[in-house]
């Protein structure tokens, strides 16, 4: 079966390594950005520079966005000049981006009307993950359209799933892994806090419950950086607080209480206000070290 | 060197295991129990049933004590015919209770003056881990005092750190991991809350995030206990209480504000009053079944 056309529009840090992943796979790649450096560094790689989203569309069997927020895919997709204005039937768009599962189901709605498919495919794993093709896939929409798909899948990650045949449960998939993410965060931090102003040995404490029931992939990525005072962004705190507030307008759609998650949403709030919102999700310890009066070193 | 004559109070779900373990390391172990049929389990198991407290106090070089809380720490250490009545100076107290780190220093002062030695050692491992001999032992207190004592924590687990010469320093870090356990548990229940809600495949959802991020002992123990509906206790929720009530008057002593484990401690009480006392950690996820309007089943 010979490879298909592909599209691929959001060409930031997650883009453009998935645009050269596709390509060394051999595929061929029409992309479009709404700024220009990441064309360039696309078509760099060997990719085709489209005039529009829409003209992406025209090119392509199966078009990718990988933007930053719900009203992106929005305007990439269904806005003048998007995706949806240059699709014929039968093509199938596939949203990477992480957004709203409601706001996916419309999205998918809207182009089923018009005989385009859907497949909503959020990722984890970050820039590393999309450098390394190692990306975690979560897939929501009919299962045949991810089977057609799963080649190139294949090219951008390692752990691909497909959740159900409903467009939004890879989204609502990831939004439950965010869940966890984040509120474990907050356990990492309450006990490394809490070990700091009783004063033990930090080290000591972290090897005692590392290798117990306490331990976790968090607790090994996060807690070696919190003590030795590294902020350095893996993941962003805007970004954790984006899919935050994704958390909070799913659990009001859903009427679901998750006081954890909007607790951890507050807190984040105050870890911005110190204008950390650029360091790494790690840095949720300022705020509780605040809290406990303890000096917060930048 | 001679094996030390070693004394063992508080014969319960733990003492009892632990009683086996040393025995079968080849110590001699004088027992009391405020109750009867721990004492006959532990005779049966070959060791010597001493009349109260002092009276064991009084047989032994090394007195371990694995009672419930840190009244019963209190009462049998520094009671009328406790431990401290028949200690002679040298004698070791090890406890082993998770108790209060702040009550845990005013013992060891008291024992201190009176020429008597002491080491606190909380567990975390379970009655499991108690059977098995693999619990995770943190141990505070003067380290040649530790070194001493060392053959008998590895009659009883495999983990064992010396975290401080502080007596209090293994309690502390016991509550810490209590603090990253429970703050965890709630992650993973508002996560598989979200996915109930969001009618995605529970079981799709769980393998798409335990292989990233998300993944931790906790989710790998409790998640699939969860999705089957298995509320029988690895630990209680009634425990889990007590090490997070231990935890409040921790962050109360300290002035630190966690509020994740407080929330945790509050979302607990309504499991209590469903009347899930004696339910495992994982029954946290009815409190929040109950929040987002789902049935639940006990």
């Amino acid at each position: 079966m010979p490879k298909k056309n592909l599209g691929l529009i959001g060409l930031g840090t997650m883009g453009r390594p998935m645009c050269k992943n596709l390509i060394d796979a051999g595929y061929l790649v029409t992309v479009w950005n709404r700024s220009q450096p990441g064309i360039d560094t696309c078509v760099g790689y060997g990719a085709v520079a489209g005039s529009s989203a829409k003209d992406v569309a025209e090119k392509s069997e199966v078009v990718i966005t990988m933007v930053a927020d719900s009203p992106d895919v929005l305007e990439v997709v269904l806005g003048p000049n998007g995706v949806l204005e240059g699709a014929s039937p039968g093509m199938i768009l596939i949203d990477m981006t992480s957004i709203s599962p409601k706001v996916t189901k419309e999205i998918a709605e809207k182009l089923n009307k018009k005989g385009v498919k859907m497949l909503d495919a959020p990722v984890s794993g970050g820039e590393t993950g999309a450098k390394a093709g190692t990306l975690s896939i979560m897939v929501g929409g009919p299962e045949e359209v991810f089977k057609e798909c799963l080649p190139i899948f294949e090219a951008l990650g390692k752990n691909i799933i497909h959740i159900g045949e409903e467009n939004g449960s890879g989204q609502s998939t990831k939004l439950c892994n965010q869940v966890i993410c984040a509120v474990n965060i907050l356990a990492v931090c309450e006990g490394l806090t809490l070990a700091a102003k009783s004063k033990i040995d930090m080290e000591k404490m972290f090897s005692a419950v590392r290798a117990g029931l306490a331990g976790s992939r968090i607790l090994d990525s996060l807690g070696p950086k919190i003590l030795q005072r590294d902020l350095e962004p893996g993941f962003m705190v805007k970004h954790q607080q984006k899919d935050l507030r994704l958390v909070m307008e799913a659990a009001r759609d859903l009427e679901i209480s998750l006081p954890g998650a909007s607790l951890v949403h507050q807190l984040y709030h105050a870890v911005e206000a110190e204008g950390l919102s650029k360091k790494g999700t790690q840095a949720l310890i300022c705020a509780l070290e605040k809290l406990a009066g303890i000096k917060v070193k930048k």
